[in-house]
Parts: structure tokens; C-alpha cells; sequence
């Protein structure tokens, strides 16, 4: 039990959940046939299809380093949210929060990725949001470890990288936590999210140590004590993420 | 029985199937909890998520004339296939492809819409493959015609189209056809159509009537035989099509 | 005499034409001094000028494949039409249409190269709209394939490709025929395009076999009388554009 | 005589013209049906079609001040010029050139222009170059102002511009003059041009004044007698040219 | 003293700064004579210039809404940093880091402005790099919120803002910290930044309260304890240049 | 005395000038850290950066020829002016202006540069407007031509330009001149240069010949006596500009 259900023990959200608890998640492996990795997954209502494309070879700047690159690209289906938006290829630019978010992405896979051990290979993870409701960029980022893993298995059986090496690291998952009406939350749908006051994604490892902090007071600046709160309900939720995410795997990182 | 069939008895497809025989059809109706329609349709491993945005109102240049707007929208995944592509977005436009394919979608369904019986409301689709194995623009339209029907049946449940009004004068569907090494063939998947002499796109009414013709020698022209057996075989697909269409909105069209 | 024709006697059109009767043809050879094969041409009032652009060499993912490449862009001069359209220059990007037309343009003028007698090299054929009264794709095709026959002239008269080799396999040009009122027509200008029900752009070998069959209902879905009495027309009208091709290029096909 | 002949009696060009001596001028008024002014101009090998295109209205940042607006856009063919060029619409934007010389072509024009007297309407000048030789800019602008006045005819028969009012102050033509080896010349076609050691573009009106000067010394820096030949030239060349204008004119300026 | 110096007294930074310590600070108030508000910010070498500029009205989605509206935009000059960069205007897209750090320090001005007090008024806040070295988005959000203090009070002075509204709510700065071999630091300059294990910006209230953490570990994901000290290290960081923006605005805001 | 003040001995201008006065003139050579060259120029309250990037080789169509090549790059920040524009990065696309200005800048320079002396080097010239009052063009010029000598210094010290070599063949400066209300003026202020009748931008070398003159009548067209006249006023300002860039550079030119 955290500090923050502790200090709010009647709170009953919108969905029937405590404060502390994730949405139903769910992720479904090698939903794609054509990618060498996939996971469609699902925190509740949000649902980000993950593919992970492996090609051999790097980007020209990595040549002859032996080392391989890990990027990610996250879109949205112009339908996927209530209203519907316009398509950034017909608008001709990707915006800001897209921008934001892949490389957000990019940078969380990295952190757990022994690029030394990748060899000189490329995984790309496209992240693509068929229906949004909050939390799509830590959903983004729990779905693509998994096709990411995939598609390592997948080129280890083809012999592209090293039976012995290991490029996999750690585990890596992420969750929103915000604080509304003063009680600090976890796994914000989209309703509370736009109620929040303060609103933070946290990327988290399997061993539980931080690669991504990203805090915004929406509405009032938080405290020290607040922000604490958070980050502790952030670590529950990112365990219990690591563990689905490793019950999927189950036989892929054997 | 056609008379392709009946000049190659003995053909059987890699997947098994008969020359005038159309890969399994699977549409899934209300995929989408967001939009006002939706259907994922699956032409054999070919999957295409269809979603129907209805907004009151119509383009400026339609306003005051009475009449509702039907237009569409075609993208693929970026590992819809089996290589990855580069997003359109990320490289700042759209292709001709994909240009060329929405604007068949959009007329297609616009050839069975009585946009007086819409009212001056508008309605997009948007088709985006999430995977790929030929037949991606045949999938879209199909799938496109039940979640477009889907919309207004709820335009007519919220009062937003008359109860009396019936913008759907006909069902629409398509299917590919082609010429593999002198035989007329139903349905392309992927390995089918990169090796077709002739490819033809058709797209017809529930009633049987012709709305697309698009036919194109890839390899040698064709002459007028093969172009009749090529019709044949279009006419007996998109029935069965639309016997499935009318099936899956069996309580919508009542 | 058509079909169509027999059905409809009495049908005089605006311009004075009988149903199955073209606008008057006219091709210049050479009309630009600074292109490899260039023409003129004109169906009555729309007038497209043709270049084709001949350079040793084809586009990296053909090298080393012993063919050449041949593809086409179309345009339209922003007063070309009645009301002047903003140039796709200053949009900074290529519409729909036009990306559509180019690939048709392609297509067809590919569909009688034989790529291996051309050699690696790559012919690149403009066309652009200087004046449009409808059929201008089907002017284009009509008019780039003298180019390019020019161009090919060129290249064996330069040995830039072997005088023995025959790049130009049949002739090929291109149509417009529709349904107006119920009557079949051949070769619509702008006003009958508008009205047309049906509307098809036929490309057809000089030897009578089918490029491409683009058929739409723009008004009511045809039915296959319809489609056919479209077809013989348009086998009539493109029979006679071989003919003026021919003669056009009488000293450059000896 | 200019001064500059007087210096070098016995030079004679490529194409046989003295040195202060324009090319063969030739001005074909409508030769597009569809602008409300149009003149195809001919500089020897330079071809620049010149449509004007009439609205009612002004921008948006002109509105109710009782002015009317006129401005320009230039462009060339791909194969325009001795090799091909990539469009401006392909690589989705315009060059810096294309736009320096549009923003000429509009000043040029709107120099004698009263556009009180045109009232609140609009003139698109398109000038776009279908076969190039040097000289492009200044026969677009020549051949511009023949356009514009058809269309000021068009628009006061149709009542749209005061019958009294007169919205052409002036005539105004251009040409382009240079030093090559030392000898001031007039009217530089391509192989010229890029042999020229100062370029210069001059734009003058029907009574002799200039609207423009744009010398450039593309080889060596040129001193203020050579400026002062150079000027002598242009305004003989100009001199011709508008009594050109005005002979094609003839009716219209009546 | 912090925690993490007092873990690691005796290191000494490439600069000869104690680990806890700021690089030189310098705000020039009013350096541009065209904007309503303006700072020219130094953090060491990095050099930012800050305009605010002041305009009526809201955006369209605000409009109505009595509340006024501030944003900013970034950017570098090609040769703020190191080796060129090409410019984004040239490239024709902003860039993915351009867009984050201009929607950060839009979100930390926003934080501590009163909309309402504002009134219907736009703010936008522009931060061009003039030279760079590290921590550029910390002084651009410091200096920025002088040139909106600037601006705020040119306008209630010019009565476009009410003289007793007061829209400034409390002051914001910002600064970058890090974990260097292994000890926390302040204000990175780009030879440390581009060596840290984790690179944390934060941005806090003069009140001591946080409006944005962003931390990343670039290297290896970092420990609770971790994050804590370079809080720590944060708001000693921020506290010390609030001072200096209070110093600077004295009579701003009194 | 030019002839222009003789006719009119009276006039002061607004900010206390005579006619043939520049504005007070500031260069600041190594401004930025970053660059091999840099210096910010001021003519009275235009403020421009002017940053010479040096690297060796160039672009790939000069290859070989053992020339170097120069080039530049003109932008101004959003809020130079007294009115907000919006960024050219954010429109996606640079103005006809920008460009028209850059080419200018790139061929004033490429005037006094021996590229064979540079050997195969590139020098770009970036200038960014930091503050804009008229003459914005010509101070970068002449700012730039210092940035210039000053990367060419360096790299002769470095030795990648041979240290015997002189790629600096001459100096060049630039400055505007105007008619306004009858009276040729020299260096016009932004309050002038919208007034001015004819406005003439010129580029003159240290041994006083043109390199550019870019007249416009932006009202009246102007005679042969009017130009002289701005010709003189030209040439008297770019001498003493020509002075005040020996002497910043004293030590670089020795």
C-alpha cells in the first residue's frame, strides 16, 4: 500500500478503481505476421499496435563501430480519439508531441539495450495508436519492449546476432501518475488526464531504476512531497508491468 | 461456374484455392470504440481497419446546397509489409499510390450515396492497413462500405439524419482479378499479384452494376477475351462480398 | 458503324460531331528545339506539349540489369483551364490527380518498350497541359509516345543505342469515351465531360490490345452493355490515333 | 549608334547580329483561349507563354481601399532548357531564382499600372518558359505587359474596369545587355550569357525611364563607364521593343 | 552544501567550479529596441536572446474566454554551436528537439502566469541561440521570463493589460544538472553534458515549487538516491537565479 | 559634395543627417566564439550577426577543380522588426525576399574571392538580422565580407589555405541609396526606405568598382540624371565603409 492510498483511503475513481491500481492491461504477441516482433497491447481502452522491423547494417554516422541503433517512431491513426485529427502526412509535418514522443520512445529502449552486443543491426519499433484513451506513450513504450525481445529472439534464431551475446539488458516498462483533486494516481485514462494538475510519465527498468523522468504541472507547481508521491506510485505500477511483460516472454528470454 | 474455371480445371493456388475462389473474408464490426462506424476487414492476411467520421456540416465549397460530403482516406503501416517503409509523414508528403487509392475509395462509396438524403453532413473514412498481402485497396473498400453504414445508421439514431432518409441506395464492395500464366484468378494475395500479367481492380454495387473498372497490363496488353474473363470472375467475387456486407449490418440496413 | 452509333442516329453533337467521330487531331514533330523527341499535340482545343528527356544511365535500384527505364510526369499550366488553379509548385506539392496521370503516362508508354533493347538508359517524358478542353491524359499518352519514338530515333542515330535494336515494340494511344444521355460518346470535350454518366479512359496498342481500361461511374453505375459499347468506341477512336501517329512518324519508325 | 558599337565597328556575334542589335522578335497575342489576355513571345529561341488572369477582388491585406492588385509568377518547362531540370511541384518547393524573377516580373508590371483606376480587381500574370535561350526573365516581362493589356481590354468591355478609367499608365518592356571580351551587347542568348563578365537586366518604360536595373558582375567588377555603355544599349533595345508592343497592340490601346 | 558535494569535496570541474556551483550569470534587460520585452541571457558561454512580443487578441480557440494566452518558440543559429548546423527554414521542417524545448518553455511561463489577469493578450515569447554551450533550454526559459515581465509591464503601462491585474504570479528559472563519474552537478556546460551518466532539467518557481523535471539517463538508469541529490542540486540552482531575475527586474516588479 | 546635396543644400532628415551621411557604423570582429569568422555589424540600429563557417572540401558538382567555393545564408529573426513574422522554419518554406537576399550576398563576396587561391574549401556566410532599421542586405554584406577575412586568417593559420596564397583579392562593401521626396539620400533608415520613391542597393569593391546596383522605382520610374545621381551618393558610402572595414581588419589584411 502506498503513502499516497493511504492518505485517501475512500477515492473511487470514474472506472471503479483505487488510486494505486493499473487499467486491465493486456498484451498479445506476434499480432503482426509481417514484422520479425510484435505485441499489440492494451491499457484499458488505449491500444498501441508495436512492430519492431530488424535490418542488418546501422545508419551511416555508426558505420564500423560495431555497435547497432535502436530507434522508435510513434503515430496515431487519425481516428483513434474522440474527435477526428487530421493526418500528419496529409499535413505535411510531423508535429511537436509526436517528435516528443518517439524519440521518447527511441531513448527508453537505449537504456536497457547493449548495442555492443546488437552488432552492427538496426530495430526500428513503430508505434502506432489504433485507439487512444490516455497513456498511449507508456503504453507505447511497455508494448514495444516486448517486439523488441521478439525481434531479438528472432534474429538470434537466424544467427544475425551472437547465440552467446545478449542485447537485451534489463526489462524496461512506463505509466503515467498525475495528482488530481490532491490524491495522487496511477495510469491515467483520458478523462482524468485532462484533470490533472500534475501529470508525470515514468520509465522505469525491470531492476527498478529511473531512465525517464518527465514531470509537468499542468495546473499548480507540486511540491517535493508531491512529487515523491508520485514517483512511488510510478514504481508500483512499472513493477507489476515488468511482470506481465516477462510472463509474455516467458519462453523468449529464456 | 466461369468460364476461366472451365478452361483450367486442374489450377489449384498456392494457398490451395480454386482459380474463382475468394481467399476467407473476415469483418469485424465496431473495432473501434471512438469512431461513429468502424470494421476491420481481412481478406486472407490482407487487414484493414476502417473507421467512418461523421461531422455536421459540410466542405465551404458544398454549403447551402443541401447535400452531405462522403470522402476517404488510405495509408498503410509503415511494416504493413514485408520490408518497412519510410512513414509519409516523416518524409513530408503523400505518394501517388497512396493519393491514387484514396481517391478510388472515396468515389466508390460515393457511387451507392444519396448525399440529399445525407443532409449537409460529411463522413470520411479512413482505411489504414495494418497488414498487407495484396488486395489492400479491394479490403478498404469493402470494409469502408460497413463501417460508412454503420455512421449513419447512428447520424440516424441521434436524429442527425432524417428517419426517413436513406442516403445507402445500394451496397459497394471490390475485389481484385488477374491473369497468372494465361489463367483468370479471383483475389490476389501478394505472391499472386507480383506475378500477374494483367491486374484488375473492380468495384460493384450490390446490384451488380459496374461503379471502377481499373485494369492494367503489368506484363503483355491483354485483348478483349481476357478482359470479359477478367469481368466474370469480378462479378462472381464482389457477389459474395456483398452477400457478407449484408450479413455483418443484417440489423442495420433493416 | 458502332454499335452506339446504331443505336443513337440522330445524336448531333455541340461541336457538330457525330457520337464515334474525333476532334480534330494535330501532332507537331519537334516542336522544342532543346528536347531529345518532342510533339505538340492537339485534340481540338486541348494542347499538350510533349518532351522527351534522354540520358545514358537508369536510377540506381535498376543498375546492372541490363535494361533501360522509361516513366513520364504530367502538369498543367495553372491558365490552362477555364479559371486559373494555383500552381503545385507554390502549394509545394503534387495533387492527387496529377500524381495519378503521371503514373498512368508511364505505364503506358513502358507497356511497348522492350527495356532490354533500350539499354541502361532512361528516357523521361514531360507532358504538359499548355491548354485544356478534357482528354488531356489521353492527349499526353497519345503525344509522348512520338516523343519518346523521336527520342529513340535519336539515341540509335547518336549509338547511344544499338542500330540493330528495336526499344519500340507496337504503338500506343489513348481515348476518352462516355455515356452522355444514355449514347456512347468518343473523345469528350470539357462540357460533355462534366456530363457524362460514365467516363472511361481507354489505352490500346497499335496492334489493338488493351494498356489500361479506367472506367468510372461518375453519375449512375454502368451495367456491361454500357461497358461494352465503350469499349468498341474506344477501339475505333484509337485505331485512327495509331494511324496519325504513324504517319506523323513515318521517316522515324523506317 | 551607341557609343559602344563605335568602339568595336567590326565585332559580329555567333548568330550574325552586331552587337547592338536585339534578336528576331516575334509576339503572338491570344494564343491561349482560355486567360483574358495572352501572348506567346519569342526572343529568337526563347519561347515564354503569358497568360493574365482577371479577377474580381483583391487579397485579403487590399481590401476596401479602392486599389486593385496585379503580380506575376514565372516558371520554366523541365525540358525547358538543354538538359532536363527536376520540377519545382517534384521537389515541393520553389527556388530562390524562380522567385526573384516572379517578384521582377510584378514590379515590372505593376510600375505602370494606376491601380486606382483598375478598382478592386486582381491580374495574375503567368509566364511560363517553354523553351529557354537567355533572355527568359526579360521576354517573360515584355511579353507580360501584352497580356495585361488584352486583359484590361477584356475586363473594360466587360464593364468589370471603368470604360473612362485607364489602369496602363505606360508601356513597359526589358531586355538583357552584357560585356563580353569587353564589348558591350544587347540581347544575350544563352551561349552569351554565361560568357558575359557583367550581366545586366533593364527594365525601361514606353516614354524612357527605368523601372529596374540589375547589373551583376559575374567576372570582373565593372567600372562606371561600362555601366553608362551598357545603359546606352538597353534603352535602344527597349525603345524597340515597346514600339513592337505597341504595333501588336495596335487596337488595343486605341 | 549539498549532499552530493559534500560526497565528493575535492573535485574540481574543468572550469574551476565546485560541483554545486552556476556558471557566470549576466542578464542585458531591453537589448532589442523593437520588442516590447527583451533579455540577453548568458549562462558561461551560452548566449540566448529573448523577445516577448505583446499582441491584442487570442487565438481563435481562446477567443471569448477572457483569458489571454502565452507561447514561445526556439531556435538555434546555424553556427551557435560547434560545427554548422543547417538551418531548419532551409531543411522546410523543424526539427524533433526544436519542438520539445519550444512546448517546455511555453509550459514553464504558463505555469506562473494568471491568464485572467492577462486579458484577451498574446504573448509570444521567442528565444534565438546565439551561441551555444550547454543548458541552452534553461537560459532560454530564465531569460524568456524576464522579456515577459518586460512586456507585461510595457503593457499596463500602455493600459492594454489593467494596471491592478497582476498577470505575473511568480517568477520561474530553470537549470540543468547532472551525474558526472559519478557526482551530481549544476549547470552543465556542453563538455559535461555530453559526458553525463544522467542529465536532468528542471525548471522551479521562485516560491521553490517545480513546473517541469525532466530527467533522462543518457547513460546507465539511475537510483532513487540519484534523483534526490540532483533535485537538491536543482533548487539551490534556481533559487540563485531567481535572485538574480529579481535583481534585474526591481523596478519591473514593484 | 555630390551633386545631390548641392541641389539641396537645406534637408536634414529625421535622425539629423545630411543626405549624403551613413548612419553611425559599428563592426565588432569575433563575436561569436563558435566561428572561425564572425562580426556584428550595426548601421545605426540594424544589428546584424554575421558567422563564417570554414570546412574543407566542396560541393560535389565543383569537385576536382581545385577551386573553393563561398556561399551565404540570410534570415532575420521573428522579432527584428517592429511587428512579429512569423519563422520561416515554422511556415516550412523560405520567402522569395530570403533568397533574393542570400544569392546577393553569396555573389558580392564570390566578387572578391580568388577561388583558386582558397583551394577546395567552403566558406558559408551566415547573417542573421538580430535587429532590423532599414539596410538590413547591405550591412550583411559588409559585415560579412569582415566574418570573412577573418575565417580566411584562420585558416591561413591553420595552414589550410596556403599561407602564400591570397583568396582575398579586393574588399567589398555595400550600402542603399533612395530618392525620397525629390532628394537622393545616402543609407536609408527603415522609416526612409518605405517613403523612397527609387531605392537602389549597391555593391562596390575597395578599388571602387560595381559589383551589384539593384535599382527599383518602387514609385515613379526614374531617368538617367536621377540614377547618376545615386550612383555618386553609392560610391562616396561604400568608400568609407570600404575604410572602416581596413581598419577592423588592420591586422588581418597585413
Amino acid at each position: 500500500m502506498t503513502p499516497s492510498t493511504a492518505d485517501s483511503p475512500t477515492v473511487v475513481r470514474a472506472d471503479g478503481r483505487a488510486p494505486d491500481q493499473l487499467r486491465p492491461i493486456s498484451i498479445t504477441r506476434g499480432w503482426s505476421k509481417q514484422a520479425e516482433g510484435s505485441a499489440l497491447i492494451e491499457f484499458g481502452n488505449t491500444r498501441v499496435l508495436c512492430t519492431a522491423s530488424f535490418t542488418e547494417g546501422v545508419p551511416r554516422w555508426l558505420k564500423g563501430e560495431g555497435r547497432g541503433w535502436v530507434t522508435a517512431e510513434y503515430a496515431m491513426l487519425p481516428r483513434a480519439t474522440n474527435t477526428r485529427s487530421d493526418r500528419e502526412s496529409v499535413k505535411g509535418r510531423i508535429g511537436g508531441r509526436t517528435h516528443e514522443i518517439s524519440r521518447l520512445i527511441g531513448r527508453s529502449l537505449r537504456s536497457i539495450i547493449d548495442t555492443q552486443a546488437l552488432g552492427e543491426n538496426t530495430i526500428v519499433l513503430d508505434c502506432d495508436v489504433l485507439q487512444a484513451d490516455g497513456g498511449t506513450r507508456t503504453a507505447a513504450i511497455t508494448g514495444a519492449f516486448v517486439a523488441l525481445a521478439e525481434a531479438i529472439r528472432w534474429a538470434k534464431e537466424k544467427g544475425l546476432v551472437e547465440r552467446g551475446a545478449d542485447p537485451l539488458v534489463d526489462t524496461v516498462s512506463a505509466v503515467s501518475v498525475g495528482i488530481i483533486d490532491g490524491v495522487p494516481m496511477l495510469d491515467l485514462p483520458y478523462v482524468e488526464d485532462v484533470r490533472a494538475e500534475t501529470d508525470m510519465n515514468v520509465v522505469v527498468t525491470g531492476s527498478g531504476k529511473f531512465v525517464e523522468v518527465q514531470g509537468t504541472a499542468e495546473g499548480a507547481p507540486f511540491d517535493r512531497d508531491e512529487l515523491d508521491s508520485l514517483l512511488d506510485l510510478a514504481l508500483l505500477g512499472t513493477a507489476q508491468l515488468a511482470d506481465i511483460q516477462r510472463e509474455t516472454l516467458a519462453e523468449a528470454l529464456r
